[in-house]
């Protein structure tokens, strides 16, 4: 997830709650989306040059992870 | 960092916008603690069964990450 503003790490942002309230709207989407009580969530931010957060359920999940549409489907429906 | 009443998951707290606001307050004090814009945070989960943030400083910070005292001194005087 990132913001459609540049700052180079997520530290950076103004609105850092509002940033982190949509994180967690997304996870507990994908806690429905994919059955699991189990995501995860990490800052780093070399890979990228801008501010960005995962977000993603654990490897044990089924479906396939590369499906990235129907993936983001089951996300939606679970907003 | 973990909250001092029990959740399982870090997703099942019910005041996570204040818990990463205190995620954020710990980043920018690490920032000035250990002169990096560069702050990792982690949220994984199956390590200990009680919801924790990891928020720690990139490897190439100088000092000892094993002086736990010194450490928490350094970012105390930075909050």
């Amino acid at each position: 997830m990132i913001p459609k503003e540049h700052y180079r790490w997520v530290w950076d942002t103004p609105n850092t709650e509002e940033y982190f309230e949509v994180v967690k709207k997304i996870a507990l989407a994908q806690r429905m989306a994919f059955n699991t009580d189990f995501i995860l969530s990490k800052i780093i931010g070399d890979e990228v040059e801008h501010a960005h957060i995962w977000v993603y359920p654990n490897k044990e999940v089924s479906g396939d992870k590369m499906d990235f549409e129907g993936n983001l489907k089951l996300i939606k429906e679970n907003l």
